[in-house]
């Protein structure tokens, strides 16, 4: 039985390998579990804070939105950027502002949605006390779903 | 005094409804709260049980995404459906059940994300004995996020 056990296990593995990679079967629907998605830092260049990034799901041919769920502890904030085709975010915890280039400074709290129209220069984040966290949902054009811009300095965040 | 008061009320009326309904002026972001949010029962034809749908965001154009928080109690379940550029669930509470038309159940519980692909054929709900809310985030086709198609049977849903 020693014998054949390596060559039944290729024999499987090849099966397995081959029914993965055959590009002609019909995608089907995943169920991606909470504990393996994918987290990151927002990058220094485009937050202020320690700011977390969990990417619910990446835009997929032929959809071309996508969706993420962004932490910010108080005081940490986006930069300031706009979005080609605008951005909603659902707000699922805590208490945040938001805020538009000219603008003044929204709160936006848990259960809220806020939607940001295309070109719109703004940022958002969390108020100076309170942490908030915010699904954002956004479309890319060309594959491009943001143009960040200068970032959010401390006289601007607590006008 | 008395006599120029309702004047300049009035002008000050002109100037503000003006103001709103000035066209040319640039679209702003929004927030909504979350107790002005539109709520509606699932209608008969597209869903089984007492399905609650909370409009979140429409497709605004350019934009082509819409979001809707969706709550099904234990049993309540989606018709067959498909969508012309598929669908992503984030599960914000419960346990419930996804299954593609020739596939198996799979199980979906809060924190999780389901992607279903365009065109696949699919129901989406509660389980048996748990209920489940989701948000449902899916894009249109010529003003189209949807096409619905037979109930679930209690066969089908029981298997």
């Amino acid at each position: 039985m020693s014998l054949f056990k390596p060559i039944l296990m290729s024999v499987l593995l090849c099966v397995s390998v081959s029914a993965h990679t055959d590009s002609s079967a019909p995608p089907t629907i995943a169920v991606i579990k909470k504990d393996s998605l994918t987290q990151s830092d927002g990058s220094a260049s485009s937050f202020s804070g320690s700011v977390l990034v969990t990417q619910l799901f990446p835009a997929k041919n032929p959809s071309r939105v996508s969706g993420g769920l962004v932490t910010f502890p108080p005081g940490a904030r986006s930069a300031w950027h706009t979005h080609p085709l605008g951005q909603t975010l659902v707000i699922t915890a805590g208490t945040g502002w938001v805020q538009e280039w000219d603008g003044k400074k929204q709160e936006m709290k848990a259960g809220d949605i806020v939607t940001i129209p295309p070109g719109v220069k703004h940022w958002h984040g969390a108020a100076a006390t309170t942490s908030v966290s915010h699904i954002a949902i956004q479309e890319a054009v060309d594959g491009n779903n943001v143009q960040w811009m200068e970032k959010v300095t401390d006289e601007q965040y607590g006008n």
